[in-house]
């Protein structure tokens, strides 16, 4: 069914869809490739929110070269005014006579629509190459769409020997910079950061994403164009005072509990912090609940949190990805465990995971790990 | 100094020796390749003690062609007369103009003799190419003629969050068959395997050696030419009774205890079981004295150990390598360490390792970490 051609045309939106990922959001990353008698003479992807889409950069770029070719996109083209007119609409407009297509839009109300609308105007339409592959540009976005949650990243870090810090506490530095430096990254193209309030109690952390540490990105992405995740913070108890460093870096601050601040304190917050209340579950905070909320504007969020908290994700089938980076060090059994989990009596009911990738960055490993929830 | 000829040849060389790695000890383990022209006229690799030298094997190939070669050798040819006679006698009366040195001997009472002796018959001798990769393939028969010590290897297995087991003990299985299976093949390279008695008394495992579960070696090493390392049970209170599947493989076992065992216990034990009482430090037996004794005969120990035993080597400065296979699961907190070691005050206290190879063997990861004591 598929030519050769038609898999390395989609390989290459799928490459330009990628360069979306950290500016795109809460839109999905798109890619598109106009070809012409064998030969590129469009390209695109989509940059961000409120700007053209990935097929209007491809289309722009072939001009009348379009008529007669073949586009291929990485995700069904929009059939409805949104902020910009319907892609399936400049398709047909210009003239092109065959649309490849890799996932049908997550969206149940709209899915099949831009396809429809293509085929109605006489356009041959093609759809499922590369499917899988093209997915993981846009997990989060496609987990949002189906299922009103945001995807759930647990970023960890720690010796081989399963240890986040001696028993004292220090943890500095168990990883190398680089791995911090890919940490930086790893924030940069999530909606959200979950944290605990240990954590901030502890570490009186920034959270956010600093330009002059984004490596090898830093030359791709101006600071300007750097979109700070939202902070949130799971304080139950809402013993939070406002002296943070977290609140001196002026962008979204969610503190989630589950009782009302003090008004005294409110009044106190710099205007980027917002509070909600949620549920409790044991006398913590409902994550599932967490997770719903977040579901309304994020696609992705990124717990980096202590044991406990980041345990509690895994534990209750929450997280979708585990990202560790491993530093080749043994601390031994007096330091501080990794991830607190129920007490398993069989090795039938321990998480299942999956190692995705594995690289190298810098003295340190990190593996990508699915979840099977 | 060194041309490509030389450094290819000494590479091949140094493959040669590795083929010996399983049946050399407790000789090194020596390969020599004899160069004429160009041409490759002789190799050869000591296969097992008792049997030729790496030299005579190449000579013997080589015949006349030696007269006016180039013979390389891993390690220096010996000057003495043991089990066979000297190989630096051998190139001489074979006639080689030239021979290659990567190692000296490490003997300090023979170290040179060899290398003298044919420089006195005018043959030109150049040392040190390649040298730090030929000792790497021996290094516990290097490190117990300088230190009188053996090389001990320390194998682990854990989760990516460190842990051995369940809470409750269960642990079968972590890793997969492949990492069982590449386990056989280190205890077949090893002298000596070391183990605790709670291990023991816990699995009452055989930790022999078992053709059939060798995988890719078992075509390269027949059933007879396995060398079956001494099993080595540290049992401080002399607790073990006779009716342990270890007894029923008739090979050499070794019971070390700091009191001796009750004649009628020992009455009871079959021929090719002995004990040894060593001193104690601190109720536990002097690991120090432990590997004085072995050293009197083993190139290297593999410690297959409990966390408190397996710690005690590393925690003690006495580990020179640790061998991890990782499965790609994560038991969590609950379950049991991997190491017990000091409860350390700063980052600066930790083991210094290095990891000096990283391969996937099945599912999991196998991580070869040196040890800097």
């Amino acid at each position: 069914m598929w030519s050769i051609e038609d898999s390395q045309m989609m390989s290459l939106a799928i490459e330009l869809a990628q360069k979306g990922m950290y500016t795109t959001r809460p839109n999905p990353s798109v890619g598109s490739v106009i070809v012409k008698d064998g030969e590129i003479v469009g390209e695109g992807y989509h940059i961000r929110a409120g700007g053209p889409h990935a097929e209007v950069y491809a289309l722009n770029m072939a001009g009348s070269d379009a008529k007669g070719a073949t586009a291929y996109v990485t995700l069904e083209p929009c059939s409805h005014y949104g902020r910009t007119p319907p892609c399936a609409k400049a398709l047909i407009e210009h003239g092109v006579s065959r649309v490849v297509i890799a996932v049908t839009d997550p969206n149940p109300e709209v899915s099949g629509r831009g396809i429809a609308m293509l085929r109605d105007a006489g356009i041959r339409v093609d759809v499922g190459l590369m499917t899988e592959e093209a997915k993981q540009v846009n997990l989060g976005f496609l987990k949002r769409m189906e299922k009103g949650l945001p995807w759930v990243t647990v970023k960890l870090a720690a010796s081989l020997d399963g240890k986040t810090a001696l028993s004292n506490g220090v943890s500095k530095w168990i990883t190398g910079p680089e791995a911090r430096r890919d940490v930086q990254r790893l924030r940069a193209r999530h909606c959200a950061l979950v944290t605990g309030v240990e954590t901030i109690l502890a570490d009186d952390p920034s959270l956010n994403v600093r330009h002059s540490e984004l490596g090898s990105l830093a030359s791709q992405l101006a600071p300007a164009e750097i979109h700070q995740p939202l902070r949130v913070v799971l304080d139950s108890q809402a013993r939070l005072g406002h002296e943070l460093n977290l609140f001196k870096i002026d962008s979204p601050i969610l503190l989630v509990s589950t009782q009302a601040y003090p008004e005294s304190v409110q009044a106190a917050w710099p205007p980027h912090v917002q509070s909600q209340v949620l549920a409790a579950v044991d006398s913590r905070i409902d994550l599932n609940a967490l997770l719903s909320l977040l579901g309304e504007s994020c696609n992705s969020v990124l717990v980096e949190a202590g044991a406990t908290l980041a345990g509690a994700f895994v534990n209750q089938g929450l997280a979708d990805e585990i990202v560790l980076y491993q530093a080749m060090k043994i601390l031994g059994s007096q330091g501080r465990n990794l991830l607190t989990l129920d007490d398993f009596q069989a090795m039938s009911e321990v998480p299942k995971i999956n190692l995705i990738d594995e690289r190298k960055v810098g003295p340190d490993t990190r593996l990508t790990l699915r979840v099977s929830n």
